[in-house]
């Protein structure tokens, strides 16, 4: 038993948050500014701050570490990432910089497990460049999405071609200007075995009939220009050889995709929270009220004491999560990637609400960021599945481990 | 003992209720489709449903009912205003429609109580027609507002005039292009006995001096086209006729205007709660997971049952609170008071956020409108005294009732 | 709206008050010596004290004061009973001292409403007088009893008589050693209608084949000379007599009984959370630790202001069910006493909890009986349902205002 | 980063495991059987089946596994033992048969740190043989315990001896009759600096002077034949050689002993936890109510999964304390320790609730023993301080992360 980072860990945590300190947190205001400079009207463009600043973490090679098992990667370990993940979560913009930003490092992964050579060549070499964005197209709108047999976007053979109807939304990052694919996942076969009906498709963003209906908010944030898309698709075709992996296989890559992408989401998450209680404690020493400082009413000291363990839980959850994904594998390690997915984002929902009331009313404003951290961490709790799934799944294998429920339902 | 409404406030209730259904409810989406039809360039303006309603309203006779003891308002006891204001509270702009809105109603119950006849001619009966609005300037951006005492605007006397120099932020009304008058505190006499220091003054909000800086979000709302502004008083020149009820007396008003300012906030909470609800119930009856209806798992009966119990707990807390202030009045229904405060937008807010939980990813979007009356509320924990101080209050006076605090503290 | 108690309550609530102040708070200690004195191997005995004060009470019309719309009892609305009650509640043993404890007053209410006059002049009679007493056989340890139907105990009718077969727990009361009357549900027809199978019957103490095989505690009290049975009823014979209303109709007599009986517990219960909070006050005010008075400590503040709001709400909330109960009957104000039921444990085992906190280890001892108070009202999250059951029971009523389930089921 | 345990603490684990399936499981019902038998005048006698297991466990090589650091001890790591301590605490008197029991252990690792060989011959070669037990005697009934420099009893020199004057409570284990040793905490210098005027010193339980007044009851349980005493010490004389490392340095040795101590009581609430979830499965899996098993309705599936989600985090944070406290000492790990002690009990006392009310009313009797589980975990939220104390800590160290509290305070 060993809590600590692995050296190669240490090293890179230590480089990330040089890089942190350098460029990311002097800049934080600029970044605001130049959107805000593009005025309401021109919202979906990118600071220019961003591609300076990405040049410079590539440069310090900085870049791709998500990826593991691959030479595309930086070669890290699921719990070596993580608190790299973390640091980087700490602002909501940062991961982009070292091309490390959902969705597309889910994507990445996606097209690296199961794309071709040469859907590899078109769309997975510049996406590690950081020269396009993607996007993932999944839920719907019509349907409960909590259970991912209900999509009901068509995928049709025609000749050469799949021809592609239906309507996504909460398609993250399809109104960024710079977002050249989107992968689609749709029914080629609605008469096929439950789990057999799916497939993903790589679709061009500016293929004809791909429309972009809508932005929707998030607590009244855009989030710009990044942003959450409602997207119809009405007669999409792509070239056959457009289709990943082969068709009835969406599900599993769907379960592939997730099992990473939930612990990356769960990282960033904890890192926001550090942030958020950071700034919670500097806030309640920097300001009396009846006498003493904030912070020394014991009211604060309950609420920042239960922070910090709640954090550090979260935490070693999630390397215990990651140390599973790495040793045993993802299917092995189900219900703890489960755990985590339920305990992250409640937890730091709470650290960011307890921050926010510590900042009284400027708490919910522009100011220090902390409404906005945490209306984009509320929905986590339905991202990739809401907690309510999630904890079925974890009372199912709890409950198999002591009886077989078949069994027991007949008594 | 009797739990029912009075026959005057049932019969208004019916009348708001068929209002609401016949004019607030149909208009829910025109009002935004007029709001966002101004563009992103201009959305301080009022959508023209809003005027064309209030004529209604007023021909219906269904105006100022707030205002008790006065032969100005409708003469309801609080206890009866109360489910009315909590029917109105169902939608954010309906208040408004009766001329029932904050912080418009707390300054005019404040005109009432304290102008004098002049002040109230020019102020008070352009308030009351709905023709002008009005703000009022208390929170400053660089003391914790929780102690009011902190205070840190400058008004000095010069002459026949008063010079008024400051920094206030959460003037929620001022960006309104319809806004008038500001009620301004600050302090007069920094050298008197603590409680008298303070004095309140009405500000015409195009007196030269008067600068609104910027504009304060909400999570992500901009509450255009009310907005809550920080504002910036430079030498800004009153007459010496301006200051209300005297120098020295702001405290005395302050206290005067917030019980039923706090009362009316915790009303309206109600009410949203209540459609939250039915929101969720709605939601929770329309969509199939797993082989039954959502609502059908017991996860979701338990939400349901427990929003209800703790929105009708509330309901009777904040109606004896009213009753209590009809009955015995304000100061000796402190300690109600200060229990609703904290009550209410708490209960609120699970019961809110259970309903977004319930629609998935839409609960965090624009559509259903959970997210922003969310948001609102949560502002609420802070706005007239965080909880944290009326728990204070509410727990001394608890200590007092079985020994004597400032003995015990000298054993 | 009147939230004030009428002259007729209030006259009495001082009264029961007077007396609780001269007789039952100066007594506390010795009922407890007097038990003890009796030794380890004689717990089932009642101490003398109570005898003494019941004759008391008696003489000073402070008798069977539960007993609505009936002359035998006081004729009080369950509105005015209810904060008498909740008086008496502050004290464990004190309700009997009125002749106001369970499970007897709901055997008395059930006699009285189903009884013939020969079943009444038996056995409510002397119940009335305070000279026997009485336990209700409902639960059983091999089904789940959250679901009635479950009930296995069998009642045969042979000739002029039945006989009783089952097992029965938590039988309270039985063990007291005055218990002369066991009011059992079991099945007389198990082929019939669901709600038409079970029957209620009675059952003398000392009927040959009763038998207690032994007795349950509750967090280790044996809450003797009360007490908690299992009892074993073989081949149990009684006249055909015994039989209470009619053959299968025991159904109809629960639901009759168990509205009154829930709605007594809960305000018995919001006493002893009162107590519980006004000795959390008096110990916090009693010692000093990091150089202040412990209720200084602003997390104490917390937790005695959320103590003070939550009992105001569950007394109101449980004063407007009995008031409903009062002005529209029972069944249609189950929603208000479900919630009730859910309400007013919950709320009070935390009170007493954070009450036990604040008494440091002395809490959980014997001294100041709050371990003792809590143990026993953390039985009501079962007795009469569990709160799962009335949670289900409030979500049913509540999705039926806004849709038709058996509709949207279909969907 | 390494979650796995080391082997050494694997192969521990199996035997341990195997030790309790094998001859602790089977017995749990014959111990409570025998101490019933010695009937309710005669409870301070231990179960035989003790000693024949203590016996057993000897031979097998699982003796005093809990002493670190020492020949005397297995040297196992803190984070070896602690999973093994986990197993040990699933019964609640399974720790004494492996020697492994408090306050034993933390009196033993007090002896084998400070005492000199003497004293080490004379008391703590009998305590690692089993033979003796011994109590510790800190907590006083007349001040607040949660700031220790408040202990007022008296230990005052006297020519070749020390005469002890105080009463002390909460002293577990002091009345078994095994019991021969009684640490105690006094002042032997009032006037000297605020943590030195604190000393320990060994006393005969014997000794002339030293008088059990009373048993404290946890709930309603005695805890026989260990317990919970309240202990008069009347001018009980001892030599001076029964110092404890010097007069005056009473606080250095109790900072040492708590570290442990805690992590230790954490480790056995862990275990509990564990036995809860393990019973409240195999219950929720074994009844039907409403047509399916109680199981299978959702709010189950949640509690059970928060019950998987809260054990694991709990138990993550407690082997990050452990193995920091191996790493880098426990001065360094003064937060992390503290943590668990907020943590631990907390977890467990909701998992036990949500196991009771799974079993309905059977959950509260003797009969799953988890209502006894219940109450003595209860007890660790002040035992060895307060949650508040050590919430306490823990905000501050955090604070000092950011600023400097003293320049706070000022500005």
């Amino acid at each position: 038993m060993d809590f600590a980072y692995t050296p190669r860990a240490q090293e890179l945590m230590t480089r990330v948050q040089d890089f942190m300190d350098a460029h990311i947190y002097p800049n934080e205001h600029l970044y605001h500014e130049q959107h805000a400079a593009f005025g309401p009207d021109n919202i979906w463009q990118v600071p220019p701050i961003v591609d300076e600043l990405k040049a410079k973490a590539r440069k310090a090679g900085l870049w791709n570490l998500f990826l593991p098992e691959s030479e595309r990667g930086a070669g890290l370990l699921n719990a070596e990432y993580a608190p790299i993940c973390e640091i980087m979560g700490r602002v909501h913009w940062a991961p982009e910089v070292f091309n490390c930003n959902a969705p597309d490092t889910g994507n990445m992964e996606t097209l690296e497990r199961y794309a071709t050579d040469a859907q590899k060549e078109e769309w997975l070499d510049p996406l590690l460049e950081g020269k396009i964005r993607s996007a993932f197209l999944m839920t719907e709108p019509d349907v409960a999405s909590s259970d991912a047999t209900n999509v009901q976007t068509e995928i049709r053979r025609e000749g050469d071609e799949y021809v592609i109807n239906g309507r996504k939304w909460w398609s993250s990052g399809a109104p960024d200007p710079r977002c050249k694919l989107l992968i689609v996942m749709g029914k080629t076969d609605p008469g096929a075995d439950r789990y057999r009906q799916q497939s993903m498709i790589l679709v061009p963003r500016d293929a004809p009939g791909v429309k972009i209906v809508r932005h929707l908010t998030v607590y009244g944030y855009d989030h710009a220009p990044h942003g959450h898309a409602e997207v119809l698709l009405e007669n999409v075709r792509v070239p056959a050889s457009n289709m990943l992996l082969g068709e009835g296989r969406g599900f599993e890559i769907a379960q592939g995709r997730l099992g990473p992408g939930r612990i990356h989401h769960c990282m960033r998450t904890i890192g926001a929270a550090e942030r958020a209680l950071e700034m919670m404690c500097k806030r309640l020493m920097s300001r009396h009220a009846f006498g003493k400082l904030i912070g020394e009413h014991s009211v604060w000291e309950e609420r920042v004491a239960d922070a910090r363990i709640e954090i550090e839980c979260a935490r070693l959850l999630t390397l215990k999560a990651a140390w599973m994904m790495d040793t045993v594998g993802n299917k092995v390690a189900r219900s703890e990637i489960a755990m985590i997915k339920v305990k992250a984002p409640v937890m730091a929902l709470k650290v960011i609400d307890d921050a926010i009331q510590a900042h009284g009313a400027a708490g919910v404003s522009q100011d220090p960021g902390l409404a906005a951290m945490w209306a984009h961490i509320r929905t986590l709790r339905f991202a990739d599945g809401p907690d309510e799934v999630h904890r079925r799944t974890i009372a199912r294998l709890e409950f198999g481990k002591h009886v077989d429920m078949k069994a027991a339902r007949g008594r």
